[in-house]
């Protein structure tokens, strides 16, 4: 039997920094920042051609299952949500959704694409022959493989894989690296030997199984609960430690390969990240709006759907208005828009703009 | 007989300085920016107690019939809304709401008292004292009342009415200046013998005809064919030439007094007039909002009635979102508020947002 190839959309994220747009009902994956399509919808289609949508699975959480729904319609398995029961992080989720494609029909020997819903990559091509080339990786070596992309500036803001040995058209994993400070990043770019770590692996699900049982046992032991969808799922669930498929397997796995990306990559980590990907209005980036007056305005990032923008005479501010909220702050600091989260958080009164 | 005491309501203004919360259906006079009360609704309650309701009349325009008539419920007149067939000035619709107020019973010796219906006035007793004041003047003396209001900085926007010497507790008027530079309104200032003025005037309707037929006789003589509701008012109403009350008659007329006004005076010119006028808070003038998370700013006005406002790192901006549009401009630049009235009137496309 030919080995079958499946993606698994990880769709879970709750992230904040595209507040007050992105809510917990409505997280980043379910907003459409480009075009008409979400982020998850733009995910499902990349794959288009590649894996069929029959083998297209989605984990999320209960309170997303909506918008899910919504933006995966005809584009994924009849049984393609999965449900987190509570947040443990990837490592238990993966293992659970991995559960769930047995169930309906995967084989061990089988292939899964494991990929965030939230990220943008405008070349689908590029991608498409990338994850091709993972595939052929996956099988011949029996290996965890992960895309890695060329970094074009030090970030501070991401894990980065060092390359080992090449191995026809991937390469040897010599470790990954948190996080660094501005001066490692500084010389990981400089090296050429490091990628940033964009979070999409590939492998066969038998050999993802191994390094679970291996690396990370506590967890693994759980695993054949999971299967049959248990009436205790829940309960079992929790039992199983908390952990990032990073921690948990990646970093200590022998069995890890990096393709390098043939695409171009943005993980939308702020409203700030919109600049480089929307074409400018007059010296501003206008990501959405009904209509818009620029008197002696630059640098601005604009969104506010449902209304006519006029900005006279002001420079590099984020602004961002819908029916609930309006943000204002400046591009140097788009990064507190946490601060805002986070108080919004500690008031009963304000949580219904979360 | 009794004199009896009128009230007319200058109600007509489209003004566009408080765009976009200001609309053409919706002007500055139907807002409410202090309390729940439109301006409309203060101006005819300040007159309680002087003046009856059934004898308080508005002259507006008929796209303003919706919310003149909401606005002034159980507060005016039963006939009590008077419709300017056309824009013609104030003048023209001065004699119209007088022919009106005849046709429904006021007498040639009543005193009416024409108050603008959008200025923010917030000593309502101070007010009805002196508009006590100006209606003794007026009947001792056959004049025009006007109330002065002491500058207290050289403001260039205003008309100037210089005082002439004291009679009791009014002063004759040596003058009506128009909007002078900053120099010559420094020297005013400096002068004390100026006031501003406020737009208020107060007159025994005899009088105003009289001086309307002397100094505007070309306006004057249609005045007899405006009474009794005729068919054809649009018609008679076009033929009077378009002028202000104050070029026509205020300027020139020999019966003009001024009586120094005992009370507070906002024509609220701008979105930065309710800078004076409304509480801090942490440092901003925050109009209306939902709620509000202000972070390292100050010196914002912000006007979004419906939504959670957030501020951070930003200062002295003016900041108002309805429905319909978002604007977003430094204070020191709110005079600019016309170039995005000017720009949307050009398109016909935007003219919806006006």
């Amino acid at each position: 039997m030919e080995n079958q190839f499946y993606c698994l959309v990880m769709a879970g994220g709750k992230g904040t920094r595209f507040w007050p747009e992105s809510t917990t009902e409505k997280p980043k994956q379910y907003l459409s920042f480009l075009g008409k399509d979400s982020l998850l919808t733009k995910t499902l289609f990349r794959v288009e051609g590649l894996i069929p949508s029959e083998n297209r699975y989605i984990v999320t959480l209960k309170e997303q299952e909506k918008y899910a729904k919504d933006f995966s319609k005809g584009l994924c398995a009849k049984e393609g949500l999965i449900f987190e029961p509570s947040g443990r992080n990837t490592a238990p989720c993966i293992l659970l959704a991995l559960a769930h494609l047995l169930d309906n029909g995967a084989d061990l020997d089988d292939v899964v694409a494991i990929v965030p819903a939230d990220h943008v990559i405008l070349n689908e091509k590029g991608f498409r022959e990338t994850l091709q080339i993972c595939f052929k990786v996956a099988l011949e070596h029996q290996s965890i493989v992960t895309i890695g992309i060329t970094p074009h500036f030090p970030h501070t803001g991401y894990g980065y894989i060092q390359k080992g040995s090449r191995v026809q058209d991937a390469f040897k994993v010599e470790g990954f690296k948190e996080k660094p400070n501005l001066e490692t990043a500084k010389e990981y770019v400089a090296s050429g030997d490091y990628f940033w770590n964009g979070g999409i692996f590939v492998s066969q699900i038998k050999t993802l199984l191994k390094e679970f049982e291996e690396l990370a046992p506590e967890m693994f032991k759980h695993f054949n609960s999971l299967r049959g969808n248990p009436n205790n799922l829940k309960n079992i669930y929790e039992m199983m430690p908390s952990d990032s498929i990073d921690y948990a397997i990646m970093e200590k796995s022998k069995k890890v390969m990096v393709v390098p990306a043939n695409f171009d990559w943005n993980d939308l980590g702020s409203w700030e990240a919109l600049e480089s990907l929307i074409p400018q209005t007059d010296g501003n980036t206008i990501v959405k709006c009904q209509d818009n007056y620029l008197e002696n305005s630059k640098g601005n990032i604009v969104y506010a759907p449902n209304q006519l923008v006029t900005l006279l005479g002001v420079e590099d501010l984020i602004v961002v208005s819908n029916d609930k909220a309006l943000m204002i702050l400046p591009k140097s600091q788009s990064q507190k828009v946490k601060n805002i989260v986070e108080f919004l958080k500690k008031n009963q009164s304000t949580t219904k703009y979360l």
